[in-house]
């Protein structure tokens, strides 16, 4: 049976202007990878609604499973838990139960739990929290789409929270040698063995450094008798 | 008069397994960003040949200008160009112009130029070459999209080549405050601010530092002098 699917969304115009440097998505493709989902796309959007609805929509329908980030916080540009809302076609609020978890956190620690700090609780109807261990303000889970925070001590607190409610397939084993040659040197010899064992993902990741042309080839598959094999393989074709 | 509009395309496995964390996006980003294109959209997809046919279909259409990186190499997963030739319906083969650079390249370090390097000569009828100083095989320009390396020194000498030959907007001012409050605190003021400056984009960028909690503050716009006096006004309204 094939792994399962996923595309990530990343909301938010800090990643497009260059400003900051996306680290949710690496951390999600790492988790994903050793649970034996396969990460098939990711996009990076602007905080608009249109592009918002178009997204969640068109991932939703093409992977088993989409995770986003960013754009629920208080401030006026956190408009992606509407426009999921808007996508799915359904009524959202402030929900009791998200309005429950904000009233006890903001009354320990002491701050007002004011009209911006509400707009935290707005979830969709028919969605699940999401659980926050590090600043309560939940996410949530709607059809195949998890939404989740963008800051990154929270997004991954939320992918641990529900990594463990999807069904994974077979993790992948991966081992990679590096082979200081120029790819063009190894490529024929590569493909070459790419067909000999079909059910490997073989994959070149050429390089450059301190002058010296070379590439990593990874090998990837479930079987790892097959993969060292392979490695095996391309290690006696090229000698160090 | 908007600014010009752009889309990048990250084409690679090793992007989406988390083995690779990309470095063209950010680089891109900040290139754009000063140039005046405002960069939209980011799709980050796997070596799948039909996934590039879509995604550079779609993004050629909706956007301006488009960037792909990655999979324009010698080996056997380097299916970018065919796959871009595919989705505009063009003829690709070994091209003699491209034949010519990379003959001249291999015989002055003397290496073969052989059936694997051949590939990267295979360029879409009507494709324009991009200059690539670092390694000589060149990237190519079909339509409104520009096919570049994923090895990020050669992306971004290949970035260099294309810029100048863009048509630019006004470029962005962008001014930041760090504010040490919670969000929520933030926010109101924040919205009201907005609206009274329509024509800035003003974000907010939750952080958590050694416990506390705050926001960087962004204001962007074309005119320097608005974007100062917002930035006085939330000074004088969050006082340090």
């Amino acid at each position: 049976m094939p792994n399962p699917t996923a595309a990530m969304l990343v909301i938010g115009d800090e990643i497009l202007s260059g400003r900051t440097r996306d680290a949710n998505m690496h951390h999600l493709a790492q988790r994903l990878t050793g649970a034996g989902i396969d990460l098939r796309e990711v996009r990076m959007i602007s905080d608009d609604g249109d592009a918002i609805v178009a997204a969640v929509q068109a991932l939703s329908r093409a992977y088993d499973t989409v995770f986003t980030s960013g754009g629920i916080g208080p401030t006026h540009d956190d408009i992606t838990a509407d426009n999921v809302a808007r996508a799915f076609g359904v009524h959202i609020d402030v929900r009791d139960d998200a309005r429950a978890l904000l009233a006890a956190h903001y009354a320990r620690v002491g701050h007002e739990l004011n009209a911006a700090r509400l707009r935290m609780a707005r979830i969709p109807d028919g969605a699940t929290l999401i659980d926050n261990p590090v600043s309560i303000a939940p996410g949530f889970t709607i059809e195949n789409v998890h939404v989740m925070a963008g800051v990154p001590a929270v997004f991954e607190a939320m992918v641990a929270s529900v990594l463990p409610t999807l069904t994974g397939g077979q993790p992948l084993v991966s081992e990679t040698l590096e082979i200081r040659r120029g790819e063009g040197d190894i490529a024929g010899p590569l493909a070459e063995l790419a067909g000999r064992y079909p059910e490997l993902s073989i994959g070149s990741y050429p390089f450059q450094r301190d002058g010296m042309f070379g590439a990593n080839i990874v090998i990837r598959g479930s079987d790892s008798a097959r993969v060292g094999a392979a490695i095996a393989e391309l290690q006696a074709a090229f000698p160090v």
